[in-house]
């Protein structure tokens, strides 16, 4: 029996992706379930001996073996999930009194909302620490060519000069904000029972307090955040995971985009550090991070709607569909994320900065890239038809340096200054031309 | 000449949409040409006396009159954006000296990323208000029926009893938490120059220092946040205030569901209070405000959708299309949660609800909704196999209340309360009927 | 090694997707290649020894062992795709002298696009055989139940009568339209070389005409269509497919969604042959089937969107990203395709029509839903007013058969006829009721 | 009172979607019910007389003048669709025993449905038009420029030589095929009544031929087709049109994306005839309408899926939200497909393409791009590894033309007709260069 999916159609993923396996699924599930019997123990209504039996029908060692995800899958189709079937295989590894205990009053949703939330956590904290390689990646960039000037392109026009590290800085700016709204996701254990009321819960335990008791002692022990109640139906945990995960692609997409553009045959101001090479073309130097990188933004921001459409198709509750659209759809996302912070580590760790071919490209338009500056500063000196005037003569061919020392208002500037790139990237002339102001 | 969209074909938006028209945007971009110039006197660039002369030119009831937005927008194809006529039209109703100063050293996408900005915080701000009276809505049905007990469904069928509180509250998280995430954005003004390096306003002003306040104080006139830097190819601000807009119509979307779904003829729980009616069939009370809503959380995801492809392809420093993609796609999504919210008001408020109707479905499966109370009670007491054959004998017909009496174990019970819809729907039994325990 | 994807959170395609598992698409690729050496025998470029030497080498038992995806997909990373690992494996396998005659001419993409059209056109058939039960299924349900009558709904209020058949119908137009438009997929093989010119294939064989040839046998010993031209960036097969494979999707979500609605407990009109069931309530039978194709419906649309957005976005002769987002969305859009048929088709097969239920429900709104053919029938001989009076008095509850046998201008009228639904289902009277006319 | 949008924000369409504003909608609606009417006429239900009189009052200039779709609009929001307050007001307008003709056995869905397709007809009438037009200047581009030889890129890089006709071709075969599926699409009527029945239409004219009849007749008269029954909730026409709609915009996108990439400063092989230019950047000559293009591009895909999801979720005979999701979707497609059609047609028929360019840029990696074919030629000849060698070589510098003149193995070749790109494009030696062979 082989796999549906081991990335092959993936690339971008493939390696990176442990987190978020089939098998890293069951292992959340039967966690999640550990966690409930653990709970139960920690709250007195189950005692040591018997918990340890069942901590161990349900531990990383079974009896029984590991439980095997294909097995599983196949099981879950009449149900529509694997919690029932999961279940069954639990209990039957467990001493006849105690199956009562395994999964006690909790439902399906439970466990799985549960277990993703598991798998979500994990993932997200080595999304998180891809994301800190990705950020010293970019720092190290901005410190070594962060001065270097270069041209500044809109519309895909050259317009102004800007630097290395003001677009490094976007950059960073776009992966931190995405940092930042990672750091602001909420990790809810599901514990509500078969409609979100706890009612199982209250009856077991015999209280409200006691419910809330029972769910706070699962959330810890499956290592998530005590849910303030039901989310079974009000799906912003998933949601806002997804915008974070879209936006950490944005971000990311952009950083790609710019490293293939700027990779360009005709432009070469950047490569990457392994470029893929191609046999019967010895000159390519595929953007091949990059590529797979765009490839996962491209991708993210519609699984992203689909997470938001069943949140708001949430019936009842719990929907005919609208959740178990979530569990694929929120996983791959996950994936997405890992694998193109991986390659965007990698990326900008190897990013090579070809210096030359940056002032060769900003000298491409003789000068004229300087334009805004010379009309803030000569306009006021010789009015806007002269200057008009002086501009078509350079766009003509016209030298522009000599256009400008031709002018006698222009006496006493310092021309060559003037028409410095350099001087024109916003930089504070105090401190970066000290001598001169 | 008429109107392309006045609201025909968007009966959820219509009447709740002025803050985002097309002369609402109009008078934002001309409020951020105002804000710089303004910007420009407060860093003693510009005189009080010429300052005067250009806020009145700029002003609401200037001399050449309201500027026509089809007018501006036909004008604005072959730059492919509305500021390049626009300043063209504002300088020429100032003296010719004072011209320069208008858009002076700005980019079209620091006017336009601003104009949004002012548009959408005074979206949001009138949005958040309707959402109050959403939540100020669902407090007092809480308070009216939150007590209600009713049949809670999951997969379409009766699953346990739940009460219209539970799912009240349900739908009141889902809105607070959007108006936190509301709450959460930032509206910084856009003013970094031709290609984000500021460059234009350092040599203007002369340094970084100047340039910074300079934007400081012209995002204060725009009524907006400093920005921390160019956000032009950083989308965040688009996509954030997407994500928080796409949830907010989750929120509303899940309780129009739940409320279109409830009030099918035959479940008849809720009822909107000003049901469409139809001449030919006197009959329905269709729940229009509902249909309403859940069209427009149809359609959010998919816009947001857009902002993410666009923030991910924001190439260069100023991209070919996906800025452009942004400017329609969020303003159509702050319409529809504007629409969406005051619908949702007007709908809880009027929202009626049928205890009757709650208490005939509770009773559609003889009692067999409380069949997971009865197993948590009565399993330990009669084992598994036995408590099966009293379900069986229950679902083929036999009286629950009977079977139950029936069995010896049970005789210390008090089966009405056992059976009790109320009594199992996790209020707690100390507090809900303190008498008895 | 375990797999990133079995299926346990795609219960939907779990047990229906072999036709597009990693392994399939590595026998696809190794088909493609095989198909090229092919090609190249029947074009008279290579002897019949040489190429059976090659046949072996790249058949179904080849001496090295069948090529493992997951390995294979590890060696894709670096170059982006799996191809120039594949070409590496199967080079190996072959004596030096033939290792020339294999990828001979092709780039990556004619491989890969030729390969997901194989699994493509295995696919799209298992489907078209999956959807034909559907119809068939759907064609005895007509049979059966089609003139059942039963009520209408709209905006999920009762509106008028109609019948089973009359929805079933919808239905079946619905999947036949669907596969109708799955018969006119084109699947072409793609053979253009590097670029998309077949400069290579010229080269080789000497002449347009025999790179012409060489792409016809190509195509057909890769059981696919001759390609007109290069299709490496004119991506309409990709997203016709999508268009297709989606819009089969819509039919059978609206399928879905008709069944989950009228299986609800209040409503009961249909109901899953083999609903799953819930040990904890036991009164519950789930509409899984349902459930199951509504979350690949949910999901697909934007499957779909994300294809359209990678053609856009073909950049180039080749793009840096969007033709990667193709191929995991396409495969997973032919598995969710795949499985949501394969459970329509038992849906449909095994569902149960409660005869009893519809006419009960029918009859909910005491004759009402027969107004609007009151009206028409009444209006005429009694004047808007009168009839308006009737009609409130009828909702008053009063009864409406005794209202209109007190009209003098009714005494001509059979008002049991007039007011049987069994009379305003659009069915003709000629023929159903052919004595009383 | 201004309108809610006229293009401001939508500068691709400005100017070209006169064909589906709100007022074309108004008119499509009013012409929906003259179409009913004269159906009534034409199967003799109504006099000639009694029809001459309601056609003024529903004609291009009727009494109470034209209706204000802005009113319109806001009458709607209560009823949730324009056509209840839209019978209203057309009843005022004819006496009042004709009053009942009006709207006689329809549904609001019939009416806004033919009206959609009314416009559409329409639209997509000058859509394919306007894209005939492009498809022309496409046609003088290949004829003109088919024959230049440039330098193909693959993932950013130069890979191998093509030609321009090369290159429009492939953007002619996109747009063509988007042409015939336009030419696919059907654009029927919709006259099924209160729940798709026809029930009312029977009554009313006595049989289901009779019906039938109605409901040709009506179709001839909206300028539509027949439909062959309800199309209410199985809505494959939406969703096919708005695939045709997507296939055509990422035709053009493709169109645009490339010419946007080869407009870039760096590559300057293509420019728009009027490109956008800048008062503060001179040397900029911004690809606008490339530009534009791109943005539809950009949001059509996930426009389209919002259709489909709309289509999977019509529940029952008439959905709580998907149908009215669909309204301003389709319509905002259209105004896309318009816009940026136009657009394309004169972004095609002004193109200008810089041949020198194109051959400075094909030089750029020294002769390298021709490797593909020289390993062809070369490496049956002298082996892999000497290949390897001249290859290597000619990477660190070296002349490749002398390095292959040096090979005694060359001696037969003509060397400077190997290297020479022209000769690699995929052209016909024979036939290209018939002295040669």
């Amino acid at each position: 029996m082989t796999a549906f999916d081991d990335g092959l159609l993936s690339p971008v993923a493939t390696g990176f992706d442990d987190a978020v396996r089939d098998d890293a699924v069951v292992d959340a599930l039967v966690r999640a379930e550990l966690a409930l019997v653990t709970a139960y123990r920690e709250t007195g209504m189950l005692t040591d001996g018997d918990h340890a039996v069942l901590a161990v029908a349900l531990g990383k060692e079974p009896v029984g073996g590991p439980i095997d995800g294909a097995s599983l899958a196949a099981a879950s189709v009449s149900s529509g999930n694997p919690v029932i079937p999961l279940v069954a295989v639990l209990r039957d590894r467990v001493p006849e009194h105690l199956r009562l205990w395994i999964h006690r009053g909790a439902t399906s949703q439970d466990i799985v909302d549960t277990a993703l939330m598991i798998v979500a956590v994990s993932a997200v904290g080595r999304l998180r620490a891809l994301l800190d390689r990705v950020l010293a990646g970019l720092a190290r960039l901005e410190e070594t060519h962060g001065a270097d000037v270069v041209v500044a392109r809109t519309l895909t026009q050259h317009a102004v000069p800007t630097t290395v590290g003001t677009r490094v800085h976007t950059w960073t700016r776009g992966v931190e904000r995405a940092v930042s709204r990672l750091a602001l996701l909420e990790f809810p254990a599901q514990l509500a029972g078969a409609a979100g009321t706890r009612a199982s819960f209250v009856q077991i335990t015999g209280s409200v307090a006691g419910a809330q008791a029972l769910a706070a002692s699962f959330a810890r022990h499956a290592g998530l955040e005590e849910p303030e109640g039901s989310w079974q139906v009000s799906r912003w945990p998933i949601t806002e995971m997804g915008d974070a995960l879209v936006q950490t692609l944005d971000a990311l997409g952009k950083v790609a985009t710019d490293v293939a553009t700027l990779s360009r045959t005709e432009i070469g101001e950047m490569a990457e550090g392994a470029g893929g090479g191609s046999s019967a073309m010895p000159h390519k130097s595929n953007p091949v991070e990059s590529t797979l990188i765009r490839s996962a933004s491209l991708r993210a921001p519609q699984l992203a709607a689909t997470l938001h459409l069943a949140a708001a198709q949430a019936a009842d509750e719990r929907p005919d569909g609208a959740w178990h659209a979530e569990w694929p759809t929120l996983r791959e996302m996950l994936r997405l994320a890992l694998g193109a912070s991986a390659h965007a580590g990698s990326l900008v760790e190897g990013l090579r900065i070809d210096v030359a071919a940056g002032t060769r490209n900003l000298d491409l338009t003789g000068g004229l890239v300087i334009t805004e500056r010379l009309a803030i500063v000569l306009e006021p000196l010789i009015g806007r038809a002269r200057f008009d005037d002086v501009q078509s003569a350079a766009r003509s061919g016209q030298d522009l340096r000599s256009l400008i020392r031709a002018l006698p208002e222009a006496n006493d500037l310092d021309v060559d200054a003037l028409l410095d790139p350099a001087r024109y990237v916003g930089r504070d002339p105090a401190s970066e031309f000290p001598g001169e102001r």
